[in-house]
């Protein structure tokens, strides 16, 4: 059994109903729910780490050298990447030559977990596994299926991410 | 991307309240959530198929036969099993030398879907994905570990499947 | 016991998350979650009428006399209205001199039913209660105060309707 | 505006689901749900009191005494009163001459508020405004109705209250 972290960084899978705004945003107070997600799947094992709370879509390079630093710092061979959809898969391409013998594997959601019938926890237990499984590299898992980080894209018409 | 089936067999994981007895029952149609719960991980190419609903603690070795041909028959490459938490590594253990190249992984649930913070989607997630990268042979995904047939036991005292 | 007709107009209690957008709409199918908050309520008896579906800052004259016109034609003497938090108020002075000797209770959410750990329900437990309790007029029930039609106003620094 | 209490005693609406045995049970930390409830309906003006979590299939006379004198202690003219369904009724009937000029409504659930999907809030959101409305006595709230005390009687087929 491999040692696990999970690196957060935000996206829609860590995003909250704002009722002012009736859109999503992230908690007033910082806090990431993936403790929370952790204890309700029973899987006590990975170290949970926050490095931001940002929506993929304004994230520049400094952002993800930051990601970057944080993988290669981690102790643990494998590392969970929770991040938004909306660019998951140029994270994972930017990732790709820097991440040496680990293996480092995104997931996220389309639906937040603090709205309910989220596909964010099937997501993170498919990643946790694939984590644990996978070649030393850069992939992605969502709704089922495992990317190589040039495939991983969004297929926005569908909703989801697709073979 | 390989083809996959999952063979419902009951179990907490499709279990509801039963507002009479204030116990865990099926649902007195007879229906499965499986389908629900892949329609809410945005996950769409699996093939599901309602084998039965019983609690695995009842299972006799007609049940595991009638899950061994069930096996046997699917067209299917890749096949996970939802089944009740109780005997699950039994089953693994029946099946082992019947599955010949099928990759076959059990999974299940410590609290039921229905009842919602179930550990069920996370574990589903991780056996869809598992199906499709492990070797042939039958394994258990729990709770984000992979078990070989041989070591999937619950932990009655964690309330979970723990290395 | 009276008879109840319950009269959906739209709001934040119906909205859904659009994935899309990350922001909250009306469902596509035009459909309104009314049926299945009574039926989890175990509250068989009202009679349930979708009038439109919208966001209540967008209501007009227009629209506000078509809710008059629907609740003269209602047959029952008690009716709930699920109506929009941005102009609740409005509207129930709006319709208050129009509603003859039926007893009007407007109530709605500040988070959507479908996100889950809504206010929704509680507040349509005490509407429904409410109508058939209180004299003829208008009146609104929200976050387990009644108000007077003159007195029924967001807090919106709160986030929920307050004496 | 009139001031509240609620007393909880137990009953299903604060159960939990126990994974051992899958039977609901009362949280092992002997926590009620009440404040919880609250929150999710944004009604912060109750005042919750704790005075035992059970099954009232089980409550015995001294029981419905301790009730009857935390209803007598209570300072504010309000009082609802959380409790099993299975005895409702006769703990209404009991408190009925034992009250003064407080109003006191009882409510609970048929399925727990912590399965979700609960008919929980929608009672506890009649019970709290119908408490503010009705006159000195002991009165039921459940399922959108209100009861009288010798009226308050479980439809043990539908699974509610009923008329």
């Amino acid at each position: 059994m491999k040692d696990l972290r999970i690196l957060v960084t935000g996206g829609t899978i860590d995003k909250v109903h704002d009722p002012r705004t009736e859109g999503l945003s992230f908690s007033p107070d910082g806090a990431t729910h993936l403790p929370e997600m952790l204890r309700i799947a029973r899987c006590h094992f990975p170290v949970v780490q926050l490095l931001m709370l940002k929506d993929s879509l304004y994230f520049d390079d400094a952002d993800r050298a930051s990601i970057a630093k944080a993988v290669e710092d981690a102790p643990e061979p494998c590392v969970v990447i929770t991040h938004g959809t909306g660019t998951m898969g140029e994270t994972a391409r930017f990732l790709a030559p820097l991440v040496g013998d680990k293996t480092v594997v995104l997931t996220g959601a389309m639906r937040p977990f603090s709205l309910y019938a989220s596909d964010g926890e099937f997501n993170l237990g498919g990643a946790v596994v694939a984590a644990q499984m996978l070649a030393p590299g850069v992939w992605g898992v969502m709704n089922g299926r495992v990317f190589a980080a040039e495939a991983l894209n969004k297929n926005v018409e569908q909703g989801r991410f697709d073979a």
